[in-house]
């Protein structure tokens, strides 16, 4: 059985593999600062993320920042950046997140090597990257030794429920809000009691409320920067899981989570008996930054107009991989011609509107009155799931780029065509962004998903 | 154009009506004192209902009630009622309500003969028809000759909405509840701008709430009677569609009342694509009072396994003549295998009973959470409609008669088989019962109704 010790004592790195990535770490940033020198660039390399911070896993990568003086341009830094990072690391390859930044490979350890401002506090900050070496030096200065260890528990307790990682698409705990958390409670064991009492929102520290401005389930104030909710990114959602998951464990049953079941079978779809359809959009060849917002969107949007429609959408998956995939699962294909449209009560004064307005209309029946409320009963206009989002779609906005592309929506039955089933989106959809306490992400998985 | 003043004026009677039924009463009053003092027996007729109050509608029907000495028993008394009531009218026939009583005919006019005890206060009262010559009384003593009139023009209206009548399947508003609400609001108008602002309940006199006793929306003590709300059978719906009329009345539009629009025709139903099906038990043989209760429970049990089922019914009729139909009109006849089941919200401490719970058995999916509720999703049993309904219906009650019948219950479907579009149970749902503004009934249909 595991439990949360044995996940400790399998993914908190050994020695052996810190020695290695200090070293790593070590002669990357000389060789940064002797560039710098060099060339008479005013930039300092700073080592940043979860290894500087000593509360990484097992198999992770390295951050590391070049810190610009502000003379610099937003595009002179970049540029001299990207020259940096190409000079120091093997197999370096550009990427663009807020601002460009290199990846590579040093000693099979992947390397990030980003270009950032210097600053001292965040109202001095250009690109929310400039904050990330304040963040470092906040956790290295209020965490012990001991509460290192307990940060690594919560990441693995997260990633054990699927929902680590603060990229847009999971909705997760960054490894700087796990930080925080144990710096506020102290321990993992005492952050689980508070989060198994727990009720409705969080909010740290309890003051944070006061400007109205943050409204989400779960407030964590940046300890560097004052208008910064660092848990924006924790949907409600998965703050639950986080609450139901230390309910679990409070209770002595925490293998539910630790021991995940079965993956699903594709095929398990057939015996639902309900609608499956495949919205399929091609990809705009963008980063998944800048597509993966828009594909959700285009989930709303989809799913918005399959439930006007009376299709009764259940539930929904998105994949982005060659093209943008949206299956959505509805409890019917076909609608009534008729549908019931309810107004006010009776004892409303705007009741005489509603029914002077329908009079005459045409109307399948009504309005008449039930209970206390008039209602009317009139036609659809589209009574097939396929008419109904064909005729919608081009009046939705599903995001700048994908607008471009919503005449060539196509609509695929993965029942009917049973070679659909392969489809990615469908795997996903079985096994993964539908959220299933059941199916909590098996551990073996973690090493293949170090890298988030 | 047709409004109140029209109404009025065409179903007022006319003196030579009045005449002709003061004349008609008179003689059979007659008769009974002569019968009464000839045999001896210790009773006196009295002429009640709306005639005896002048509030009488046009070819209306005449009650004289027979008040016996409470020396004689509940027996002798409806059997000496009985005979009495055979030797002055013709075509006399025995009927039964609360007890039985003799309606037969004299000129054309149909006359109740009914026996009861004589009492001088509701609390002496052995059945509730000894309370109507109380409430003769009190109304003849209240109300003024110009009152009567506004009397008639209320009920014309209620007429014209379908709620006049205090039958138990009409929901309607009594002749003596009309009587009280002119005692109460003075003139019609002045009823109306009072119905028009309304909002929420009505209770008159405002003090009848303190015991706690009456809960329903329209609360009317009964001047003869503490212990009684004479609006108990106005039902919400009733009530608002009198709330709605007094809307219309006061914004000028009451043509929409008194105007109706044409019949639907029953093969409208096949325009709406949905599932239609009447479920039909034989008629167990006896009176309405008995019968109708019971096939109000057989529809509420079939709508409520319907809902459950997941089927969404949408409408219903019933018809009760050779047999007891039951229409209900649902979204579907045929249901998804999987069934979503709502959780509590992760922060309750059951939360974790029902994750427990559902952990490990045959679920389609689940538990998972979505927002901060946990759901599970799991098999139906049965998908398709008739199933549904044919497995169930043997373990709920509809009432001691009706049980009886439960296993010869028949589903039909009248789309499948168009010669059932003729059953009067369609008509009724669409142009009946389910109610409708649109569909107010047309004056005309008025003298047909006069005996409800």
């Amino acid at each position: 059985m595991k439990n949360i010790e044995s996940l400790l004592e399998k993914f908190k790195p050994s020695w052996e593999e810190q020695e290695k990535y200090g070293h790593i770490a070590a002669r990357i940033l000389h060789d940064l600062f002797r560039i710098c020198e060099e060339k008479g660039i005013d930039a300092d390399p700073i080592l940043v993320g979860s290894f500087a911070k000593d509360t990484n896993l097992r198999g992770g990568d390295l951050d590391i920042f070049v810190r610009f003086s502000k003379k610099y341009t937003a595009r002179e830094m970049e540029k001299l950046g990207l020259e940096l990072g190409r000079a120091v690391v093997s197999d370096p390859q550009a990427k663009y997140a807020e601002h460009p930044y290199i990846s590579g490979y040093q000693d099979g350890v992947k390397v990030d090597v980003v270009p950032c401002f210097r600053i001292d506090k965040s109202s001095e900050m250009v690109s929310s990257v400039d904050r990330t070496p304040l963040h470092t030096r906040y956790v290295n200065s209020h965490l012990s030794e001991e509460q290192k260890d307990e940060v690594r528990r919560l990441k693995l307790l997260l990633k054990s429920l699927g929902i680590y990682g603060s990229e847009i698409y999971r909705n997760g705990f960054s490894g700087y809000v796990c930080e925080l958390l144990i710096d506020r409670y102290g321990t993992y064991r005492e952050l689980i009691s508070n989060f198994a009492e727990m009720r409705g929102r969080l909010v740290i520290p309890k003051g944070a409320l006061h400007s109205g401005k943050f409204t989400s389930p779960f407030v964590l104030m940046d300890p560097c920067d004052d208008n910064r909710n660092a848990a924006a990114s924790v949907s409600l959602e998965s703050f639950s899981k986080l609450k139901m998951a230390a309910k679990l464990i409070s209770s002595g049953v925490e293998s539910i989570i630790f021991n995940g079941t079965e993956a699903r079978n594709a095929s398990d779809i057939l015996k639902r008996h309900t609608a499956f359809r495949i919205f399929r959009i091609p990809h705009p060849g963008l980063v998944p930054d800048t597509v993966y917002p828009q594909a959700v969107k285009f989930r709303e949007v989809i799913v918005s107009i399959l439930h006007d429609g009376g299709f009764i959408p259940v539930s929904s998956a998105i994949d982005i991989t060659e093209d943008i995939d949206v299956m959505v699962e509805c409890e019917r294909a076909v609608v009534p011609r008729v549908v019931r449209h309810q107004g006010p009560s009776v004892d409303m004064p705007n009741s005489i509107d509603f029914l002077m307005k329908w009079r005459g209309k045409k109307v399948m029946r009504g309005p008449y009155i039930q209970g206390d409320r008039l209602y009317v009963e009139i036609e659809r206009e589209c009574t097939v799931l396929e008419d109904c989002v064909m005729r919608s779609i081009g009046s939705y906005d599903i995001g700048k780029n994908l607008n471009l592309f919503r005449e060539q929506l196509k609509i695929l039955d993965p029942v009917q065509d049973m070679a659909l089933l392969e489809t990615k989106v469908v795997d996903t959809f079985v096994n993964e962004i539908f959220p299933r306490m059941e199916k909590i992400v098996g551990i073996e998985h973690l090493s293949a998903r170090e890298d988030l």
